[in-house]
């Protein structure tokens, strides 16, 4: 049986380009024992994967040059080894990058029992949507009422964290930059602002008539001006769960950070940043309390899907230009 | 009966000048019901006094220009219409810079009864005593055995924080400038690190070699460079109690934030701001825990003392040029 992967052959510095990947094929050695073999159907990609390009480890370790990437997928067991596994069942696991996964049965999860399409496991009950939920209410402890702030809100992790901000009841402002996602956002009830064009004052000012009272949560997804312009906005007593800093993943150099940092000082605010895998050990709870309002279509998840193992580098690239519309996903 | 007062003519812009301040003198009208005179023998300058003559509410309302100054002060009551005050108690209070306060009753404190003299009142036992504890215990959660990286660990919250934070076993290292700061942190078992004539990269590397496994613990005091490298030396959940950042306070333009913040995500750390008055219920636990260590003499506390009201103004501007060593003071 063969299986074609993508490699990187490098670690980019900057905004990587296309012939950074290369697309291999290799002969899979018969199952060992406790091994499975799967046929993926969705693949992940998710701008966290950046990180693991750059040859040093942060928070988890590099890719390794000219091996399969790895990453979030969704397939369907078609040999098994492993008695908890048998052919036909669905699994998550993070062997992605490829069409045909084989890894030990200990690295799978079946998907769970929700009515839900597969490919929502990657997103909206997948790690991005694990990602909102533990942001806004285990880091940034958000109570009922609060108002929330939301950078790159109309991301994968972002118009989740909107939409289960807005369930409780205070003002919710996404900032975002396409016109269609700032008009997706408006439809859900976000007052939704553009950062496209303004400096950080302009951007600043623009929440501040979003919402005057300022804001107890700021959900961080991108850093730079927004993260400057929020800390302008906040209440006292603010909280700031920082997910990920997008603006600066391609950056070749330092960039200078906010020059309003004591903000932080001024308004007693707490920033706290957070990797989901640390919580993963609540994923269950997470799964009881939002898997039913997705299933019920409380929650409008999107998704931007790539059609072919081929098309997963460009899928990934786009990220970084703000092409996806909530989770950008490759369908084989 | 006079009493001789300092003002502010201004909101100024950068370092302040010796001439912002204004000594006046007025006649007190009769004391009213409820009031108390005390006559001031000890007068507090502090670092975030710096803040109300900016004319900007932030976390405390501005000086009013032309008014009696207000801070920090212990003195002696002569004469009382409060049945809780009486001539010769020793009383703590925030009518400072001037000679002779009229307050009312109910805004002052007497001086608690542990055998210490009684500026500790303004110092190791006071306000910034207090700030140091509650910014390792209550900010920073700091747990036994944790490093802890201190700046401005020669100053007047500084030099308390390390020995608070050396009581606890894990270990410390202070960051300062003048020699014989330094001196007096390695007599104290700290690790002194100067900042002075260090870029950002080579205070971080500086900070490595002192303490290469890494920080669970930074009390900031200072912000620019020491932040920086700081954030470079932090362990995974990693705790940052923001209690200053003094390095900004004279700053004329908004200057650049720290290019590594995004060391908050990478390590998982939690940095919150905090402002001691906020947490002032915790007094008397303070008190219970650190007042023996002082009247036992294991602290350390350093003093620096300026004599007679005119030397208000110069006794707080040399807080700025780090000339004092613990906590400046004017004797009256």
């Amino acid at each position: 049986m063969q299986s074609r992967y993508f490699t990187i052959n490098d670690y980019p510095k900057g905004t990587p380009s296309r012939d950074l990947f290369e697309l291999h094929s290799r002969e899979l050695p018969p199952l060992g024992d406790g091994e499975v073999r799967i046929r993926n159907t969705w693949l992940s990609v998710d701008p966290y994967m950046r990180g693991r390009m750059s040859g040093v480890t942060t928070y988890i370790d590099p890719f390794e040059l000219n091996a399969p990437l790895e990453g979030a997928a969704v397939g369907e067991v078609t040999a098994s080894r492993d008695a908890r596994f048998a052919e036909g069942d669905k699994v998550r696991h993070m062997g992605g990058w490829r069409d045909i996964a084989q890894l030990p049965g200990d690295m799978l999860e079946p998907l769970p029992g929700i009515e839900v399409p597969e490919q929502a496991y990657l997103g909206v009950l997948g790690m991005p949507g694990m990602t909102a939920w533990t942001g806004l209410n285990r880091i940034a402890e958000m109570r009922d009422g609060d108002n929330v702030l939301v950078s790159a809100a109309g991301g994968a992790v972002g118009s989740l964290a909107v939409q289960l901000a807005k369930a409780k009841g205070g003002k919710v402002v996404g900032i975002a930059g396409a016109a269609d996602k700032l008009e997706w956002l408006e439809q859900h009830g976000i007052t939704a602002v553009n950062y496209r064009g303004r400096s950080a004052d302009e951007l600043s000012q623009a929440l501040k008539e979003a919402c005057p009272e300022g804001f107890d949560v700021y959900y961080e997804n991108v850093g730079g001006d927004c993260l400057e312009a929020a800390l302008n906005n906040l209440k006292v007593g603010a909280r700031i769960a920082v997910c990920g800093m997008i603006a600066r993943y391609n950056a070749e150099a330092p960039q200078p950070g906010p020059s309003n940092l004591a903000m932080i000082l001024i308004r007693r605010a707490k920033m706290q940043g957070f990797i989901v895998f640390d919580h993963w050990d609540e994923y269950s709870r997470f799964l009881d309390e939002v898997g039913p309002q997705v299933a019920k279509g409380e929650i409008d998840y999107q998704e931007t899907v790539e059609s072919g193992l081929e098309s997963a580098p460009d899928a990934f690239l786009k990220l970084f230009e703000g092409a996806n519309h909530g989770k950008m996903l490759v369908k084989l």
